[in-house]
Parts: C-alpha cells; sequence; structure tokens
C-alpha cells in the first residue's frame, strides 16, 4: 500500500457543550495543523499516487472554508461540539467529495483511502480514516 | 475509524542482558517521550472518541508509575530485557486495564483500539497495539 | 551564557482590528505552544539554572490564566491586537514578575534574561526577549 | 503488534517527466528523511523486534547506495520516474532483500511487515508498506 | 526584542567543488526547510512585527525564484559552492533587498535584523544572520 | 553572522542530589538530544562554517564518550550534579578543546563561537554558549 501526506493548517474559535469539555466550554480556538493522507494499492501511470499539487490545493480550499471563523457561528455545525475528531471526519468527507467531483485529476480515481489528522498541540492530535 | 493521541514522557534507568544490546547492556537511561492512541469505529454521544483531560490523567499516572526509577530494581521487571518495544506493551496494557475500571469514564467502554509509541530519541522509536 | 527552557501551551480565541489583518480580523482562534527560556551567565550552588519544576508550574500557571478564553472579552486586554508577538511580552512579563516575587524559588535570583517563544502553528512563530 | 522505526536520510538529484510534475520537471533536488518501521506480531527470545543496531547499519547502506547521486543518470532508474512513493518502494524491497539474505540477523526472520516513509519537506512525505 | 518568524521550502540540485565536501561533490540535491526571522525592538502601530501575510509572500518568492533548479546552472551561481551557510545569506540578503523597497510594507521600515536558517535534514542545519 | 548545526544524542542514567531536584534524585536516566552550533563571522575559502562531515564525526566521539554510561560512577562527574545544563558546558567545552587541537581542520580556525543544546524531552532543554 503507498500514502502520500500533505500538510496545511487553520485557525478557528469555538465552545464545547456538555461538562466533559470543561474550560473548554468556554469560547476557545485552536490551531490545527491538518495532515491529510492519500492511499493506493499500487502507483499511477506517472509513478505517483496523486498530483501533489492539486492534493494539497484542495486541502488549502478545505482548509480555508475552515479557517478564521467561529464555528459556533456556522450553520452547519449548528447545535454540534465541533471537536478535533469531528473535524477530522469534516475535512476527510470534503475532501472524499472533491477526488470524486474530479479536482484531484482523473489519476485520483485510483485512491482506495483517506486518512485526517489534526495536531490540536504539541501533546494531543486526532484522526480519521475512511475508505474511498 | 477515529482516534485521540495524547503524549507525556518518562525518563527511567536500565540496562540490558544479551550480546545483541552491545553497550547497552551497561547502566544507562532514556527518556521516552510517550504517545497513547484511543480508537473507536464512531464517536459517543458528545462527538468525541474519549475524555481527553481524563486521558491524559491516566497516561500521567501510568507513566508516573515508571518513571525516575531504575528499572533493573524493579520487582515487576526482574529478569526482563525492557526494551522500547516492552515498555510500549506495558504501558498500553495498564491503558487497557485502566480503561476496564471505567479510569477514563463511562464512554471509553466504546473504545477497540490502543497503540502506543515510545519515542526513544530522534532517530527510533517503538509501538505496540492491541484490540480492546 | 546557560539557558533551560520549558514548553507548555494555551488555545485561545480572539480577533484582531485593521486591515493588515486580513481575515483574521473575523473572530477566530489558536493554539500557542508556548517555549519559556531562562537565561544566567553561571549555574547555581545545584549545578543548575532554575528548579525546572518550578518554572514548568509558574508557566502552567501563566498559561491557564490565559487559556480556553476569548481574548477580545478580557479586560486586560480592552482595545489591543493580541498578536502573537504581543503574548510573548505578556507571558514574559508575567514571568519576570513570578521571578520577581520569589515564585521560581532562591535561586531564580541569579536569573538574568528570558525569551519567550510562541508557535502558533508549523509554519509561524513570534518571540520576545528581555532582562530581567 | 509490535514496530521499531529507525530514522535516516539522502540527498538526491533527480527530475520527472510528464505535465502532472509542473516546475519539478526541471532538474532539482531533495532530502528525503527516511523512516524504515519494522513489525512483528511477537517479540523475539531478546524481547525485541529487530537488533535495531543491524537495522539501522542497513538502512544506513541502502541510504548510502541511493545518495548523493543524481538519480536520472542511475542505470537502474533510467525512464523512471523516481518520485517520493516509488523510492519509498525501492528503499523498503531492498530493506525486505537485506532481511531475507539475513544482513539484520537471525532474530528477523521473525518480521512480518515493513513500512517506509520518506519525509520530502516539512508539509509532504511518502509511504510504501509491505509484508514480508 | 521582538520576532516573527515565517517557514518555507526549496528542493534543488547543486555540487560542490573542493575534497572538503566529499561525496557531495557529486551532483546531489536537498530539500532546505527555510525559517525567516525578522526582529526589531518594539512594535508598531497594530502591534505587530511585521504584516506575517506580506512576510509569508516574500519569503515565498524568494523561495520560488531558488528552487525547482540546478544551482550549478544558474548564472548569479557560476563559480560559487551553493553551501547551505551560503544559501541562507542569499536569501537573507534579498529578503532584506525586498524590506528596503517596501514589498513587506511600510510598517517593515521599523524593522532592524533578519535571521535565515536552513534546514537540511534532521540532523543539520545552518543560519545566517544581519543587520537591517 | 553564519552559524552550522549538527545533532546526535546520548542515552545516560544518573541521579541528582539536593531537595530541588525531587523524583529526580533517584536513579533514573534521559535521552539527550544534543545540537551543536558552530558560528563565525565570515565563510572560509570553500564557502563554509565548518567541515560538517569532521564536525558530526567530532560530536559524535564527544558524545560516544559519555553515552551508555551512568554518570553516577563516571570518576571526572564525582559529587556533580550532572543536570542537562552542567553536560551542555561539558559537551561543549570538550568540542571547544578538539577545535583547539585541529580536530575539525584548519578551517577551523576561523570558528567564534559555540552553542550546545540538549533536548531531554519535548518539553524542556537547556543550552551552553561560549566563546571559542
Amino acid at each position: 500500500m503507498f500514502s502520500v501526506t500533505v500538510r496545511d493548517h487553520i485557525m478557528i474559535a469555538h465552545s464545547f457543550s456538555g461538562e466533559v469539555f470543561g474550560p473548554a466550554q468556554k469560547l476557545h480556538g485552536a490551531t490545527f495543523v491538518v495532515d491529510a493522507e492519500f492511499r493506493r494499492p499500487d502507483l499511477d501511470a506517472d509513478n505517483i499516487v496523486v498530483d501533489i499539487g492539486l492534493a494539497g490545493e484542495q486541502l488549502h480550499a478545505v482548509c480555508g472554508a475552515l479557517s478564521y471563523r467561529n464555528l459556533d457561528d456556522e450553520p452547519g455545525f449548528a447545535g454540534v461540539n465541533t471537536s478535533t475528531e469531528y473535524l477530522a471526519k469534516v475535512i476527510a468527507d470534503r475532501l472524499a467529495a472533491a477526488i470524486g467531483a474530479g479536482s484531484l485529476g482523473a489519476g485520483a480515481s485510483g485512491l482506495t483511502g483517506l486518512r485526517v489528522t489534526l495536531h490540536e498541540s504539541h501533546i494531543a492530535w486526532a484522526s480519521y480514516e475512511r475508505d474511498l
């Protein structure tokens, strides 16, 4: 199995609902350093997993649609705890949609899996992985 | 599949028995930067993998019970080569026991897997992963 | 010259005022990984720069007084752009006050300088350094 | 499942053929920081995954046979796009051959898998994993 | 003293002339992860060291003019050993010229120093610092 | 001012004497990732700060003379608290002696400063810098 990973980041504000979140129930924020890993069992005709330029551009677009926002005010996240692990899924699903729409190029049709990791600090991170 | 990882560290002395260990047969020591990854297929009602506060506390407790010691003098490790990979299993099994005992909260009953990685330097690390 | 550095982090929300900030004028947030470097020309009687346990505790206390907050709502920051470089100074000055108050122990009276670095992402960080 | 990983690096020149590579079609170069992960389900009699000294030496030998070269001039890569993901496979396969030849010691016969990751920058890396 | 640092990277081919370079006399290549640190004693009216957006853009422009090239073929480097430390100076001097030309904004006139660090691998890096 | 830095590591056991050290009064150990920075105002005739090959070899030799040992048993450290900051000085002074003895080559006579940093964990490190 081959994989290629590209990195970007987002900076957001949000708050959580539920006692389990302790002080994070107050409005605060985070930088998430975002790693998107693309997987496939064999390389394409160019000997690559994916067009890394397009992969970086699409990740940047997905990050741009989330960054510099208060997620508490985003209609799409109304009533949702936008935890690190949940946001990893949001980004992975949006990347999967971009792949399906051809935004990563025709060669990306050979991709079989995706893993998105969000680093919230030097001591904590979360991932979501899915098939394509 | 979702995962959340928290990081802590231990500082220990130990020695190894066996020619394969070369100079590490002499009493020496190591800092192990410890990453504990918790996994589950779906998020809980709070939209999280695990209470990250409790996860960090339990990892810190498990690390505290190992750190600032000469492992050669610990009865539980008598006659055992406390290699990085072996210690990864020790920490993973102790975290699994803590999960079983409810120390990571009721929500942690949904966890299905665990991976512990110990970084012994900038050029070497070891992992152990297991089901729950 | 000797130095010892300890690391902690804060997670905050804030917004900026001024066109130079572009999209960061909207409420957003950041994780700042915070490095506090303590300096002195000679070691103390224990052969150290500072009691690293107390240094870590004081840094944690200073970080705790900032973290999990919307800095726009903090009276002390009213009308202030809480930029990364400005927050580095805030943290350095609070640590300097703690040193002056004896919170890092008597030995800390020999410290002569301080440098605080805040990492806001994998591609940007800021520092402030001052004498003591 | 246990694993041990060792890190080394190579510095090479190369160029790519194909429009997908954009500016990288010109002769350029890269540092690849190389991580080789060795896996097995159980530890050996010495309580280890692999002789880490031999593992590091073999990785260094494999890296040495690639480093400080223009890969475009290497007969073995004639007409091949030596992408990061492709080179990860080259290194993994050469390590697998070394394991098969006994170069990592008799204990290495218990290894069941291998994963090689090449970091090409702080924002991109690629992996190849295979069974043994 | 305040500082702000931004990170980018270049991927180049080159060779060295002189026995001191050993195997690096052959055509090879490197990824240089480039950190540009901007310094000034006081913050500007916006409470910042420099417009970090412009700083990143200018660093990206300077990196773009070097990346994806064989430096041996660049007229500006004819007969020059393009060592890591030398390239740090090239990048610093080009950034200083950009600051002088107003490309980092009017506020950047308050900058007093610059430090550029090029990381060539996980075990080696080089810096050049200068006044403005 | 130019600098070049090379990285290596040591793994040692030791204990400390003094209440300030808390649990670290017990025999324990550490991995120190060691960075040695060499400085000079101008590059030499080869356009470099120092022969990086020799610099790495000498750092490795200095590290080798400390690693895989219990520092409590080393006659040279009898009655000494081998703190991270103290060991940074030990390594810097030994490197300075090697430079003086010509072990880093004739060109190294142009070096004017040295800084050694020891990373003891992901949250703590210490440095010592000196003139040459």
